[in-house]
């Protein structure tokens, strides 16, 4: 029987997740039932949404059970199928890989992906839920015209920087809020047009008039706390914010958020705030694919990783992700 | 010369207007300039809006200045005219009168009323700047579809009477939030199919479950403040909250305010809260106006009004409106 260390819950974190709440447990590799495939693990996604899964809460993700193997998205190959639809050997991306080596996937969740066509990884990237995200938050909901100014925060992140990569794309003046002098530079590299280190800027609102001295159109707020309410005081009239994520209260996710409102300033600019999430963009999918296949496949769409090794990786890496401490989509390869 | 007792304002008010910021000062009455008429002052209108221009804080509106005479909406008759466009005996309605007897009105800006088709006053309240406020904010911003469930706070005031009636009207479910008994039971005579009164309910969040066990689809939020909280934690997915006014913040206006923010809630039931000025659909104007006028004839829309008498009591009516002490659309007449 093949050893098989995997990754279980083992308290509700309280605040910022910490290594001592998941457990390691050698357990037997599972057995593909019907209508299941068993998959020997390649990559293991850490997304931020996966934090709102460890809370007892009701949440809009279903919630990870104390003693559960931790879930995630993931990339491997067919080792047994018991689906006419895939083959062992097929390589396959899913939403629900459990975090360790060997794991059972339903097989009418898995996609099959061509390795020839991009790195198979990519799938969890830029051409899976985060380039997804950042395209439908921006193009759907955000909406920006042509020479608008988007305001990306969390901006080398996974979903951020596709986001402002389409944005230069498309036309818009995507600029770039992020956590490290590096990563901006990076950041500018890809083609914002200006960038703030927001941990070394002091005044946020100061800093975003200066990089947006046209003032912001869209705002994609990956991170929520003070870079919103920095970014909404320079909300232009008619301004839009997409609520993507909430990273930046990753550490206080069960207490209420207490700060200063802003309702004066939505209704005298006519913002519009707007909370975002992906699934119910499902009916597109197959359109924003070609595309940021495409796209990718023009050398148009650079992703950049930050690649954690080996199934014991795996609580460290979506903490450090919790933590802004990744520089690029964070992954953990086995 | 006529005697034209007109309020001036004294100082920029901290928190809550008083008395003691306004000042009645004897004044000669004003003579018409170029293009301008001489008006005598039937009504004025008080309305929340004025709050946001006694600070000196840059706002949408223009502000007042100290020792400035008081401006707000009226409807007055014309005494002289130095436009072609008016006659002496003509009724107007124009949104620069004087609080003064006698008050000078740029022609251009003003508008001939029919006294036939409806009480002059309610160019001021149904059939005006609130009437056409709950049109475009609920139809427009709010854009309910039949049988959603419509929340309106400060729900008996002249925006929030207008738009509970427009709602029953367009076959939505209109539910009010009031001050009072009874106004919440004016509030139902009216068509709203629910009401609660803030001040007795206790636990908000708990008494707009109860009076919305559907949830709320939209939310015409005329104050801000706690209610908003509330509503937002009853939003459904998919919900809209349109900031319309932020009356509740009167009493500490140049202050922030604090409280708990709840962007992970507009993220997972992908809210979307935006920003309301009647301003910006003007070009729709006669539309909305025709559709009110008419509602209005047919006797499916009822305007109460709450009328204090003299130039004498502008000022506290104008305070008592702010307090949500007025039972429907706050005037004075002369």
């Amino acid at each position: 029987m093949t050893s098989n260390p995997t990754w279980t819950l083992k308290r509700f974190p309280t605040g910022m997740p910490a290594p001592e709440d998941f457990s390691l447990e050698d357990r037997p590799a599972p057995v593909a039932g019907p209508g299941e495939l068993l998959v020997r693990t390649l990559w293991l996604s850490v997304d931020p949404y996966m934090r709102a899964r460890l809370s007892p809460a009701k949440n809009y993700a279903a919630g990870q059970q104390i003693g559960e193997v931790m879930q995630g998205g993931g990339v491997g190959e067919v080792v047994t199928s018991n689906s006419p639809l895939f083959r062992p050997g097929d390589i396959i991306q899913a939403d629900d890989f459990g975090w360790q080596p060997y794991t059972t996937v339903a097989a009418d969740t898995a996609m099959r992906l061509d390795p020839d066509a991009a790195p198979v990884q990519t799938s969890l990237g830029c051409l899976g839920m985060p380039g997804l995200s950042a395209y439908f938050a921006l193009l759907n909901v955000g909406r920006p015209k042509a020479g608008e100014t988007v305001l990306i925060s969390a901006a080398s992140g996974a979903l951020g920087q596709i986001a402002g990569q389409i944005a230069r794309i498309k036309g818009f003046n995507p600029v770039a809020i992020a956590g490290s002098d590096a990563k901006v530079e990076w950041c500018r590299s890809i083609g914002y047009q200006a960038g703030i280190n927001h941990r070394t800027a002091g005044d946020l609102t100061a800093a975003i008039a200066r990089a947006c001295p046209d003032g912001v159109d869209v705002f994609l707020d990956n991170t929520a706390g003070p870079l919103h309410d920095a970014a909404l005081l320079n909300l232009n009239t008619f301004g839009r914010i997409v609520v993507v994520g909430t990273v930046a209260l990753a550490d206080r996710f069960d207490q209420p958020d207490i700060g200063p409102r802003f309702l004066r300033r939505i209704l005298v600019t006519r913002a519009r705030i707007e909370g975002f999430l992906l699934n119910d963009f499902e009916a597109h999918y197959a359109e924003a694919r070609r595309d940021l296949t495409a796209w990718y496949q023009q050398g148009l769409l650079e992703a950049r990783e930050d690649v954690a090794e080996g199934i014991e990786a795996a609580p460290q890496a979506f903490i450090r992700m919790l933590k802004g401490e990744n520089f690029g989509k964070q992954l953990v390869k086995l």
